[in-house]
């Protein structure tokens, strides 16, 4: 079998994958967020991830991150494509509540807010800047920086960003069906809130991040900043997608594109490919193959639950470009899912 | 004028400047340690040396970091010796109870205990393995790590632990006279504490950091060991000696050699070339030519006063080995200290 990688044809010598973990209270908004078994364990999804991928053990969550639909998180792909290639990760806190308990490098911040309630990130200059540091030594380490995300809650919160900079485009769901209205309902009280209309922030990204955004959003943003003259590839759907927007609005310059999965470009309840093309930034997408799993909750991510998150599509671009077999990969996938450690009881 | 770094003859391509920042309370003793003018400050000071290194700004502390002789924080130096570089530093908590304002990896762990009452770091382990962790994937990005540190205190748990491991030479002090009495008292304290004799943990140097040391051993214990493959300078005194020695004990391989200034190596109170010579590790010092400086304060670090700290040795070396002379890094010295912003009061 192939991988789906056109145009991909950079072969980066010490490569890093970086990913920003960030909570928002808007995640909790009950259907919003399909990371998290319930509203309590969604803070610490991310954290678990983060856990899973450096030490394949969750240590600070009672259970393993799960969709409702009893997918396990992700990470478990992105683990195999990393196992596999031996590619160094990091995990970044940005406004995150519930830390992991391995190595991760801390931007500082509060977690996000509800944004039909206050702004969402109120401390967003403070991770933009952060970030920027951060970018400008890692440029000098490395040539090519994939950045991943996790955070629950921030499809909607990229909605209403692009919103805000007058992009229409529906964003996509770690459900399989997307609550397309109850995030547009979301979004819509936050911009009455906030007094924004759809397109009035065209001109002030900054503060259409800090009012309806999440916190992963200044750090994603900050870090493109800081590496320039290194390649950037975000690795993620269309919060990311979000993200590419912000950042043509802020200026950012740089050798920037995006990697997904297969099944966010064929999510027909979303505009992941519309939103990238308004920026002029290359996309890739891969397909991780995962029907071929021998474990049920996993083999339905191939029918769109889940989707994305903690950089699967573009850690699975990595093992592509490694020369990686997707057969190889899937192997890899149900081996982590298999051996990760849970939490005593 | 020239440089000393006799025999230093690798040039990184990629060099990384690695700062460990901790805690213990052991600093806290009345006359231990000169860093922070008060007991109350000593937490502070790690976290502000990064802030100071990274932005040239102090944040969480109300004042500069300096020693009751009134000399400014050897950070001075390191920022100016990075600023003509361009070589990236990352800060590494372990340990820490304040955290810096600014982008560091957290390996977690709680703040070091007085060793005279309790185990100084019952995190030792965790501490350990998640810095080899990190190492690991810093070896994938570059050729030469230099890891210093910032903690109050530290050179006596540095000959609490030489004791233990049966090493009986004297370890250095910022102050410019050494409390040597007073440290031994301490760690003669903490050893009957501990139930432990001199030489008795030779076969146990886990244990003697677990017991005796401090925070910032595990985590550069760890780094090293994780590094295997690049090259390792530490960049300090007798505490980065004593890390050495404990790094013997454990069998830790790769290139490993110790950094550190003229102040130190001709501290006649203390056996930092004995400590290293015991190891079988090369040492490199630099002399800052801080007689120099127009700063008074700056010009007595040639008296002997605080002598070495946040790496400062190691971060001249680099300097050095990268074309800067002695008077421009005092120039540059003397423009960092003259610039950085304080708190408003």
């Amino acid at each position: 079998m192939k991988w789906i990688y056109p145009d991909f044809e950079f072969r980066p010598e010490r490569p890093l994958f970086l990913c920003v973990i960030s909570n928002t209270d808007t995640g909790k908004i009950p259907g919003i967020s399909a990371a998290g078994t319930s509203p309590e364990l969604t803070d610490y999804t991310p954290g678990a991830d983060a856990e899973l991928v450096e030490t394949n053990k969750i240590i600070t969550m009672p259970e393993l991150p799960e969709a409702p639909g009893g997918s396990p998180t992700p990470a478990i792909v992105t683990k195999a494509a990393l196992n596999l290639t031996g590619i160094p990760s990091l995990f970044v806190a940005s406004g995150l509540r519930k830390k992991p308990a391995i190595p991760y490098v801390e931007l500082g911040g509060a977690g996000g807010n509800d944004i039909r309630k206050q702004p969402g990130v109120p401390d967003a200059r403070h991770l933009y800047e952060n970030a920027i540091l951060l970018g400008k030594k890692l440029a000098r380490l490395s040539d090519c920086v994939f950045i991943g995300e996790s955070i629950a809650g921030g499809t909607t919160t990229a909605m209403a960003v692009l919103r805000a900079l007058g992009y229409g485009g529906n964003v996509s769901s770690s459900f399989c069906s997307n609550p397309v209205d109850l995030k547009a309902r979301v979004v819509e009280e936050a911009m009455r809130r906030a007094g924004i209309a759809e397109g009035g922030l065209r001109n002030d990204p900054v503060r259409a991040v800090a009012e309806l955004g999440d916190p992963m959003m200044p750090a994603a943003l900050g870090l493109m900043r800081g590496l320039k003259g290194t390649k950037v590839v975000l690795a993620g759907g269309t919060q990311m997608a979000a993200v590419l927007v912000v950042g043509r609005a802020l200026g950012i310059e740089g050798d920037i594109s995006i990697a997904t999965t297969k099944y966010i470009v064929e999510d027909c309840s979303a505009n992941f490919r519309e939103i990238v093309k308004s920026t002029g930034r290359p996309y890739y997408y891969t397909d991780p193959g995962l029907e071929m799993s021998k474990i049920p909750p996993v083999q339905i991510y191939a029918q769109g639950y889940v989707k994305e998150g903690v950089g699967m599509g573009g850690a699975a671009l990595l093992a592509g470009i490694n020369g990686v077999s997707r057969e190889k990969l899937v192997e890899e996938t149900d081996r982590v899912l298999m051996t990760v450690e849970l939490p005593k009881k």
